[in-house]
């Protein structure tokens, strides 16, 4: 089966500019890849009568199906209009429907209408009409030797309406598609090489119809495997039995599947445990209570938290030994230790972590540089330490930090 | 002046499935628009090599500056370096700086270096080395017929240090840029039609090589304004007199200048007036302390915070009455007073913080719907309290949550 191409451009300065994000290219290739259209490449040009133009030939060279966004406000320097006119080789002409829909959309809305406006109703001789139920700039669809070409404005619900009403159901009805698809296999713990070595053999034995990619993030690596076929249920199966093979080599890096995060598949992992916890945070300074209280519902098993900077609050409220702060000091195995089992007592948790480090950037010494932090999860009879050598800035040595906790309880919940 | 043209070049088939929103291409953007350099295009491939190469050629037939992301890592499935080396016809040969720099970034971690590892330090010939000290893959500059390229790995952080330390400081030595100066004012806790309506003489009034753009984001407006000249000690000049124009009708609610933010604004004020603060963070959740940590020098006046999720903690570690609690609930103003004293009380701070509410999607009532926040300041002899009642999802109602919290201690720092 031919893989069908698909091209995206978006058009506007202000894009260009940094002042705003194109989320319409991410949502226009998140809804096609579901369908199985590839999307090729995404353009973004100004509004500049050259650039565009070049952006229009070139798609067309490649591509079988093109989607473009913006560009189609009433004033002049909104260009799409006039310049497919151009390319397409048509003149502009009165679209009756379409000035009806306009008129009508004012009328609806008790607003005047502007001559401005009544010219959105004027569009390509070439092109059908498609209307805009939720905007005054239609949606113009092109065809021309095998390749379709759909413009849009670039308000993302207009966009998006079109996109769904229109776009989305006629690909299938012009081209045979392929079914894809997607699994995303989630790890932590491990960097990419060391992944990347231990599955190398599973990876070039893979089938040909499953392609595999590696996606870091911080203190993260997603393995994405991605089927092609005719069959959907096939597919899925043919991925899970190759998840099912390499399963036993990374198992223990493994916390979730497709949209799942670390936080939601720990407080999963205490749901199903029925287990509590409860946080000391000092170096991580609140990032880590921030990150498990995101999820709606982590009040069931998130207790509560202490973040004691200074050495007094150590003691006054956990508990931790003055005479273990002064021969060990704060950024110690010896202090974490008694900050987790404070923490655990004073809310009564199952399960209590604790962190101390020295974030930076300043506040290192030569035995204890920054970068140097000490975590600890202490449950039933058990104290777990480990102790991390960051480079990174202060931020991401927070982050960071926060992975390593969260999965020291993770191991932690699976293994006691 | 020739205006400078930039390309942006993004590759990775995970920005073309939509799996991955490109970040990347957006703060590039916004970089080379404050140098004065215009990006005239955004092209985003996948791992493809013929795809990959017609980008390459046809962003040199446009730009005098080209920068790729992404497709740099150590596995099998990234093409950009093979492909770069392909496209200026030159051999990939060891380079040992190179090497080094990818061998010591593994022996500072203590990690064990693999054969896939070292090959990183292997580089296009023809290419300058451009160490990349957060990451394992080198920055690549290249330069022909008066382009010039770099290819840099897609991971944000790692790209953003080599664009802050070598490529943006090394464009002004290439091209000649245009003056403009940018100053950003930094205002909380007014809306930006109501900033608009206060300032709209003055923005009328402005001179024409000074341009006012508002930049709003969660809680925060800023105003930018940019000064375009021959003279950067005189646009500086036009552009501070404009602020001190506008200055008496906004000063409450601006914070700062450039780059400081709401924590930093506020660290520098409790710096300046020797006050410490604590915090008990419920609906917030550890994101304010977390906010206030990641600051450096933070623990000069961040005492610490209690996060106590659950009633029987408010009580027992904050000592808010239990009494308090059942007759007006957690989410009330005189839960968050005693919170804000207690806190206050048990890190012998100088301002104690509080905040309880509901940050949804589930537990709102009737009569404390989803959104529903109160948050107070305590000090001194007295006890400010708010209430916020906030229509945005979970994470954004935290957020928002941090960001009134934190301009409530400003004020407070101010007044009292």
């Amino acid at each position: 089966m031919k893989v069908v191409r698909a091209e995206i451009i978006a058009i506007g300065d202000e894009l260009l500019y940094g002042q705003i994000v194109d989320t319409n290219s991410h949502w226009i290739s998140k809804e096609l890849d579901l369908l199985g259209v590839k999307v090729v490449r995404k353009t973004t040009v100004g509004d500049d009568r050259k650039d565009i133009l070049a952006a229009f030939t070139s798609a067309e060279s490649r591509a079988d199906i093109i989607l473009i966004t913006g560009g189609l406000g009433p004033t002049q320097d909104d260009l799409t209009k006039p310049l497919m006119a151009e390319y397409f080789n048509c003149p502009i002409v009165e679209n009756p429907a379409a000035v009806d829909a306009v008129t009508e959309f004012f009328k609806k809305r008790g607003r005047d209408i502007t001559p401005l406006n009544i010219l959105q109703g004027h569009l390509p001789a070439c092109c059908t009409y498609v209307p805009n139920e939720v905007g005054t700039a239609p949606g113009m669809w092109f065809e021309r030797n095998g390749t379709y070409w759909m413009s849009m404005p670039g308000v993302p619900h207009e966009m998006k309406k079109l996109m769904t009403d229109f776009v989305l159901p006629k690909l299938p009805t012009l081209f045979p598609l392929p079914i894809i698809v997607h699994r995303m296999v989630k790890t932590v713990g491990i960097g990419e090489s060391w992944l990347a070595d231990l599955i190398r053999e599973w990876e070039n034995a893979l089938p040909k119809n499953i392609r595999l990619a590696y996606l870091p993030s911080l203190g993260h690596v997603k393995l994405r495997l991605t089927g092609f076929g005719q069959d959907k249920i096939q597919i899925e199966k043919d991925i899970q039995a190759q998840i099912d093979l390499v399963l036993p080599s990374i198992e223990k890096y493994v916390y979730g599947y497709d949209s799942e995060t670390l936080e939601t598949a720990i407080g999963k992992l205490l749901t199903t445990n029925n287990k509590t916890i409860a946080l000391a945070e000092s170096c991580s300074g609140g990032y880590i209570s921030h990150l498990i209280t995101s999820i709606s519902g982590s009040s069931s098993y998130f207790q509560g938290a202490v973040i004691p900077y200074h050495n007094q609050f150590k003691n006054e409220i956990l508990q931790v030994k003055n005479e273990t702060l002064s021969s060990f000091g704060a950024v110690s195995e010896e202090t974490v230790r008694e900050m987790a089992t404070g923490v655990r007592d004073l809310f009564n948790a199952d399960f209590g972590l604790s962190s101390s480090g020295i974030a930076g950037p300043n506040g290192g010494t030569d035995e204890k540089p920054v970068g140097t932090v000490w975590i600890s999860c202490a449950g039933e009879g058990f104290i777990e330490t480990k102790k991390l050598q960051l480079t990174q800035d202060r931020m991401l040595n927070i982050q960071l930090t926060g992975v390593a906790v969260l999965n020291l309880l993770r191991i932690c919940i699976l293994e006691k």
